[in-house]
């Protein structure tokens, strides 16, 4: 028997950590064992790229560069934990995946999403998730979530200004028109247990 | 005017980081400006990347992962520092470069040589060196050397066995056969000052 592999994704602040911890107290409950994870990182080693990642000013990297480690860090979290954690019948949850490096990286015009794939080709096999779900903020409350971003307290990626985060969300969007089967738009604006739901109602075919 | 750039490759111990700076003071002395650097690092972001690679258990990346982070600190390094050099037609001299992921990388049997290329295609435009000088040495002293290197003062990727390192020369020969005109084998058990008289005679052509 082979696990299920979510992964979730959005902007900053819509919820995601929240909404990853709820499903995975909801699959436990229904009696299937489970794997919470994020990106970058995950594993220890993973997590050391993280830091060279999110720490420091935006400069600090092209998204050349930017885009080797994310597809590095991926690369061992794939291997060392959800590889492993599938073959053993669990359900892995990751807090942002692939995903999120076609659209952060992508956006920047730099590098095509081609490109992104290949990397994920050489370093992971190209492992998907089974179901991606996006948390999708109304513009007018994004717009007012990354106002507070811009305040400095987020990370070398997530303080990036506000055009560059429409864009971002704007491809996730995108990504669910493209693969309406694996990813699908998750109202954020709902309350936490509302959306909850929606996510365990969004896999029900996975569930049998 | 565009510069040259040029890499010295081979095993530990060849005297690679001696003969680069012995080149770069002789075509100083012929007037050239000289760009001296090594892999993996020579810009500060990369520098920590490679603190990463070369520190810890050999265990500690699994190959693809090394692979990745190899192409993402040349990436850095191609993009911050080489291409800027040759650009004001400095000579750019570089202790490892390419040749050394394609041939440590390879032979673990992982990743091919089109992944690798591919890899440093997206990281870096796949910027190639003018001219390649593999320092090569006798199996025999290769031995004695390694042998010295397996009492454990090397890094995480030069304390690996003997017969990796036999593997990894034999890819550097291969690259000479295949890329005659870029890759030149120089018979590294000669005096240090013959070694420098060699490269330099390798080079008529692109000092003009």
């Amino acid at each position: 028997m082979t696990g299920q592999f979510i992964s979730l994704e959005g902007g900053e602040g819509t919820g995601k950590s929240t909404q990853a911890k709820a499903l995975a107290a909801a699959l436990e409950a229904k009696g299937f064992k489970v794997c919470l994870t994020r990106e970058p990182g995950g594993t220890p080693g993973a997590e050391t790229i993280r830091e060279l990642l999110l720490r420091g000013h935006d400069e600090k990297w092209n998204m050349r560069t930017e885009a080797l480690l994310f597809a590095a860090a991926r690369s061992e979290h794939c291997e060392a934990l959800i590889r492993p954690a599938l073959k053993r019948g669990e359900w892995v949850i990751s807090d942002r995946f692939i995903d999120s490096s076609r659209a952060y990286q992508s956006v920047s015009g730099v590098l095509t999403d081609d490109e992104i794939m290949t990397l994920h080709k050489v370093g992971s096999n190209a492992l998907m998730p089974h179901r991606t779900f996006v948390l999708d903020l109304p513009e007018e409350v994004a717009a007012r979530r990354a106002k507070a971003r811009d305040r400095g307290d987020s990370d070398r990626i997530g303080g990036r200004d506000s055009d560059y985060h429409r864009a971002v969300m704007s491809k996730f969007r995108q990504f669910s028109q493209q693969e309406p089967d694996r990813v699908k738009l998750i109202d954020a604006s709902l309350s936490p247990t509302d959306i909850t739901a929606n996510l365990l109602q969004n896999l029900t075919d996975l569930i049998g």
